[in-house]
């Protein structure tokens, strides 16, 4: 009998049956079906970006260093999952909440504990729901580590994740995507332009104000010191992975295939990452008389977070007029913040903030009416309706969420700093945190032999 | 009329047009396809997580030998593929052998002919059920290669990749998952915690016991030295890889879309992964004084292992409890095998076995009576049910693959080292296998700096 | 209101709903939802392709050009993807040119506005096409690089890219998929082992042979050196993840879900890809003595660059076939370009060059009747009918399309080397391109320390 149930299954004798509906799906089940799979893929590309994020980290820093950096990307990227699951989704999308303490927050779904397959109505799995969302919550996490680098204790990544976790993110994210106060006002920001990207650019600012600048960054009469990253094959490669993982951040926020709209959001996302990039490289030509590898790779990325907002909201050609003042916008950005005496190692509060304040305001400007009608969000920006509406809009998104990340991870890292402390000792410093805060180099032949050199 | 068509087609004049049904679909036509889709992208997803092992192996060993470490998984991947497809997947899936013969051995589809699509009534095209199964295949043998690395001769690779294919890896594979007598027993191994990875584990334990210890290993008085591995940068991104390859992995396995199942296996899956990275994090910090970034990555790979049986069988706290423990686990697992003077470069004894049987024997614990049903393996376990029953199904499911496989190997392998010769020489090792066994060093400029130091 | 709202929704109240039909969708609709999805993930994998040739290529070359390697594929896929927008989809698939023009040239679609979602009867939306198109060209572009590597100034880049995206890519690509003279002569290229390899390869021997070869690479007495690669790491990951990427590639040429069919393109491209993988460690350590890392990481290309013509038309035991020769032929044929004295970096013309002639002709050999029929594109080959027909259609097409990308080539780099000059000064040169093109070393740290050695 074994036999023939096997030779029945045309060969394939596996043990696990496809889960199947007992009957042909109706069109509902293999339309939700089709969503939890596009759902799905992109999560997994949003959680693949994290590798972008330790590959840049790590080319961007010190080899003293390099350890300690591209380790602390996968012990915070499972500690927030753990606090995510616990109380950060159920902020962001419980619905236990009364209607007015909605508009603030949500309640419930604490200790997610999902239905394990999709419900009648359901437009796809809230499993894969959670995922999606867990995934962009690490991704805001590892922008704001742009504002530790290099001199932050471990214990400090630890606590900030948890307290990030639970109370920063996802106050944002219901205001934007959770149908809080902002959502009612109409705010357009597709994939998270204020929500992951500012959101992370902000809480990198304030720690990099409260660690103060790596020594060395600065000299005494004001001037400041290139510290080189060490390995721009890496950075290179990031910028790659984070591009291609963009397509499920901004694509996937569809939420669904449906008409194949998802489509046109990543045919957005491309012209937008296009524009920055030659932008950025032309620009700094111009500027330095020789294009640097850095600057443009900060523009190819400042475009992506620029049509993050508006990926959905735009046309083409204002796709690419959006990457393309996000590639000078981040060439000038850097040097500001360079000449404000703020270290940024990895460029976040130009790359993700800068071009993340462009891009949602890019939605008050270039949103078309017909495409805000189709998302469902807000109107047509200045340039289709000739009302400033929307921008205002996207304006007070932009400074209602930035004040309140600024406010909440200047009092969280203050309260760290006074009672911990915050920053490694000049001589943890100075010897790399591979060795001061784990023991061993990241890589230990080669920082060997350069001991050897001394 | 080739415009005429052109324009038709909207703008788009492509030569191969989309091959499709002359009618509309059936319901169970678009069923097949989403299921093809799906565990087509889950193949690719494992594929991808032999980038993980390459950076994985390589990271972990030394500079000397990262050419080969990183060269030879390629090479293994190939002829485990032509291997697989010639006989492999027959012992494994074959269905010819008779009902007695099919308990311990599939026969039939040796040199697999697929049919070109999916035929009625089928759930997947047979086409992308062997490239899925060949990609796991092929994890477990790069698991393998753990014990054999930085002192094993390029030949005991190729002898050793057919071998594994042909007659270790089809035997377990088809005891659980092809019909065998233990997936009559209701052993419960969702996608390979013993069928991939303790039997890729414990084919290293073999080889690394019968080649010995790496030379500068362990010291005449039994204490042992750290060898350290020369690039955390490709460890922590090969976790994160393996991280990101595992929910094809794991939620792959659901082999159908359907109401959306395979959502909650991801979810399980990522709630696993987390708990092992914190644990074994806290668990380094606590015992050692300092939080090791090996035992931390360690901890998210044991992570997922330990998931791998059981992220469809179990609540989402007990994935955590889960991920928690393996991430303890591992880390005094390692110290064990060092204790016990085992040479395991890679970890493979303890991320792969010791996580590997925690988590299929956590089945018998955490498996709750509700899922058990719905996957259609097996029974609840001793928490939801109060029986016994299905935990000794799992010890038992352990301990006979576990024997065949250690039988297997230390045959196969005792054999090639009493017939060829495994191990290089003395001389190979210390120059390294780049030199010695492919003619040229994987970094060349790097070690030749190296030598001009000396 | 809100409150009850979002409890509907199953706790999940995110603010853009799924955008979905207002009725239950229809299996059209249904099945280009499949397609549109199947052909996302396939464009992402392609682009995903682009990280494996930052890898080979700055794996290939010397640390002093690889940030300069590395970065420059950045900037110029997201010029391309400008250019590629602007003119040269409209130049492949625009439908505006008459019936006869059409034979040689699209036009239409310039600075291509898509319509935001599928229209009924559209197999998959526009938006999602252009962006697998686009990825290919981008690929091919990635391997004229090859040609160009560690001595052509950076402005070259920036000039080649927007020609050969405009003028040399889409006139073959038009010829053979967009509908032009050789796709009604029925030339078979599934995936473009031609269109996108040999044009690229084409491309690259153009370049190289302009610019001569790099100083060091021949001795006066025309015996060669060999340059080494500094990263076999880098090196064999990028083989990985090309060949992971080539699913896309491949089996998304399919451009359906459907019956599934897109499984078995699949499937032949693992054989092909392993074929070529173990072909050439065999055949390299056959003749050398030792088996060659390099060697074998361009066998796995080949087998795979050979595949692509093929993998819809051939049944797999042609598909191993196919990839074994490939390994083979491009063993010798790197020492065949060696012993030209063509110096060729990063194997561009034996990987792409040789074996995507093979991989074209060997259709001609090995299609089938039932696949060409399948496909809808040829007859079958020799073999399956015994008539040289198709063979002669294979050849024709490798020759004037050849014909073409080398002329158009040699024009282009021509009269650039004419007006501008092409190549870095011997001092650039010596330097390094990181530090003369860019103003910093891409590994500052690690050649901080080689000049201090000095």
């Amino acid at each position: 009998m074994v036999k023939k149930l096997l030779l029945s299954l045309g060969a394939l004798s596996l043990l696990f049956p496809a889960l199947s509906y007992a009957d042909d799906p109706s069109a509902a089940q293999l339309n939700m079906g089709l969503n939890a799979l596009w759902v799905m893929v992109a999560a997994i590309l949003v959680l693949l970006m994290q590798g972008g994020f330790i590959l840049l980290e790590s080319g961007s820093t010190r080899m003293k260093n390099a350890g300690h950096v591209a380790g602390k990307t996968i012990f915070t990227l499972g500690l927030c999952s753990l606090i995510y699951w616990a109380v950060g989704y159920g902020f962001t999308f419980g619905a236990d909440s009364s209607e007015a303490l909605n508009k603030f927050i949500g309640t419930g779904s604490f200790f997610f504990d999902p239905s394990i397959s999709a419900g009648e109505g359901d437009n796809y799995p809230s499993t894969i729901f959670f995922i999606f969302q867990l995934a962009f919550a690490s991704i805001s996490l590892s922008i704001a580590w742009g504002g530790f680098a290099e001199r932050a204790k471990l214990s400090s990544y630890l606590i900030f994740t948890i307290l990030f976790t639970a109370v920063i993110y996802p106050v944002v994210a219901h205001w934007i995507w959770g149908g809080g106060w902002l959502a009612q006002d109409g705010a357009q920001d597709y994939a998270g332009s204020t929500v992951v990207h500012l959101t992370g650019a902000l809480a990198a600012f304030a720690a990099t104000v409260l660690l103060k600048p790596r020594i060395g960054k600065f000299n005494k009469d004001g001037s400041a010191n290139e510290i080189l990253g060490h390995n721009q094959v890496f950075s290179a490669l990031s910028v790659l992975l984070l591009w291609v993982g963009w397509f499920g951040f901004n694509a996937g926020s569809a939420l669904s295939v449906g008409d194949g709209f998802f489509g046109y959001v990543a045919f957005n996302t491309q012209l937008g990452a296009a524009g920055g990039a030659v932008a950025a490289l032309l620009i700094s030509w111009l500027v330095a008389g020789k294009a640097d590898i850095t600057s443009m790779l900060n523009g190819a990325l400042a475009g992506l977070v620029a049509i993050t907002a508006s990926c959905a909201f735009v046309a083409p050609w204002a796709a690419v007029v959006i990457g393309l003042v996000a590639g000078v916008l981040v060439f000038f950005s850097v040097k500001f913040f360079e000449k404000m005496k703020v270290d940024d190692p990895i460029y976040a509060l130009s790359v993700h903030g800068a071009a993340g304040i462009w891009g949602t305001l890019a939605n008050g400007i270039f949103a078309t009416q017909e495409l805000a009608e189709k998302v469902g969000v807000g109107q047509g920006g200045l340039i289709d309706t000739g009302s400033w509406h929307q921008l205002w809009v996207q304006f007070e998104s932009v400074v209602v969420c930035g004040a309140y990340v600024l406010a909440a991870s200047f009092l969280i890292l203050g309260v760290m700093k006074l009672v911990m402390g915050f920053r490694v000792t000049e001589e943890q410093e100075i010897i790399g945190l591979d060795l001061s805060e784990h023991g061993t180099y990241g890589y230990p032949e080669q920082m060997k032999k350069a001991q050897q050199n001394l």
